[in-house]
């Protein structure tokens, strides 16, 4: 039996924890709906990773890490800003799992364990450096940075939804106006085509089949959303000036309706992306990607830093 | 005599050299008016190197280092898009140093050693992380993560100037609209003043003179200047979430004019500001810190990583 960590993602629907070897192969896998009690999220959590420590043995485990959305303080192990499950804002919960769990206990926010995990062994396993762009409900982020996640100064950077990319554009809960998140997100895709007056109460993958049968006001919301990521990508490309950029997320299924003009975008306004090589890319990990980098983060934390 | 390093810092006006300790005492400077002509560049940078390295004797030198204008390509030792010196563009210039000088050479963008120089003994010196954002004729950026310089995948990162941040707005020479540069360069304050019927050909201190004055069209420049200058930050908080943000350049004395706007765009826009501790402020080195970040150059080198 080889060593194994195990990997939790604390979704908005699902709560998915696997064993995964050091190689990145997936040993086991077990998932429960996610609840909103903090109680119930707790325990959920800590029960999966008990059944798959069962299964595969104790002596073997080199460590836990989780995944849940919202800012992560890392000193303090808490969530701040998780807007789907409020309960979990400001509880001690990487305290408490260690507790139950009686081992350490590496807490991560969602969007960076899915870059790790695309750095891992997804898009970016022949880079560095790289951005990921997570399209859901809201925008998330990750930053690889010399093939580690780029934390900040308290574990909050990489919040790529709040970039302002339409300075007086729709309001944001977080305060902004035309954040990334409120032009291009799965939600921003719905209200879009609401506004454009396709229906009341489309998702973006009604939208997204909408285009595909040759609809020109749902290729327009895709037109629009594309185009905000091209200005966010710019931006990102002139700062960092990564070999890549990867999205993804519900809405990746229509890459060739936004993809265009956010390549567009990036193009006009960054010389960077016009003289460096860059790629701006589909992640290949899929809803897989934060569980793989939950659990990398035990093996991440092993290593040497280069 | 202890161990020194020579820094160049080759700006728009000046040609600067000079010899700095490993406490970052300057412990000698020349200055000579800078040429446009490739050849007179390198001779003038090689024989200011030369003069100190003649003053203070070759076999304490640790090295050398020259912040050039323009983005470089680390590997090949090119400056590419050095729009004031044109003609440096794709000269191998690194090269042609070492070659005239028979040491090695680290060659730097101007803005990213000036970073670098902050981090060193300046206002950064308490810090890991932090960002610098250049306010000159155009604006530049150096990003510094750990210690060290941000390079990206070639060495081009850190171009804060050319952050989209008005989608559509000022035409810029990078082929976009709306550059950060266009908005709140020393030259748009100029160009501001010249929209608002201040005056066809203010300079950036002239404007800031009207607005101590009690000018109140100049102090809208002002205004306007640090709005755009509040959204870029705002995104860079967003990203990065460093406890420290600099600004320097010509524009500086100007602070009361035109900071109040900026950090009420970066409060309004920045979840992540509200929420961890983040300075944005001054740099203190002023136009030296190019100077001192290029002498450090050799000394990072031989540094191990963190």
């Amino acid at each position: 039996m080889s060593r194994y960590s195990i990997g939790v993602d604390l979704g908005g629907t699902n709560l998915r924890a696997a064993a995964v070897d050091e190689t990145g192969k997936m040993l086991d896998k077990v998932a429960v709906s996610t609840q909103t009690a903090v109680e119930a999220v707790i325990s959920n959590i800590v029960k999966s990773i008990e059944t798959l420590r069962g299964r595969l043995g104790a002596a073997d485990l080199a460590g836990v890490g989780v995944g849940v959305p919202g800012f992560i303080r890392m000193k303090e192990g808490v969530v701040v800003g998780a807007a789907n499950l409020p309960e979990l804002n400001h509880y001690p919960i990487r305290q408490e799992i260690e507790r139950r769990l009686g081992t350490r206990v590496i807490l991560e926010n969602d969007a960076n364990a899915a870059a790790l995990g695309e750095k891992w062994i997804g898009a970016g396993r022949d880079v560095d450096d790289l951005v990921l762009v997570t399209l859901g409900t809201g925008i998330g982020g990750g930053i690889i940075v010399g093939g580690r996640i780029l934390h900040g100064n308290i574990g909050m950077a990489g919040e790529l939804g709040h970039m302002t990319v339409v300075p007086n554009g729709n309001p944001c809960g977080c305060g902004n106006a035309g954040c990334l998140e409120k032009h291009a997100s799965a939600t921003a895709i719905s209200v879009m085509a609401r506004l454009i007056g396709l229906g009341p109460d489309l998702t973006s993958e009604d939208v997204f089949n909408l285009a595909k049968g040759g609809d020109d006001r749902a290729k327009t919301v895709f037109r629009s959303m594309g185009e905000a990521l091209g200005i966010a990508l710019a931006t990102l490309v002139n700062i960092f000036n990564f070999p890549l950029y990867l999205l993804s997320g519900g809405p990746l299924p229509a890459w060739d309706y936004f993809a265009p003009d956010m390549l567009a975008e990036v193009k006009r306004r960054s010389f960077t992306y016009r003289n460096a090589p860059t790629r701006i890319e589909p992640a290949t990990l899929g809803n897989e990607a934060g569980l793989y980098g939950a659990a990398y983060l035990p093996f991440e934390t092993a290593q040497p830093r280069s």
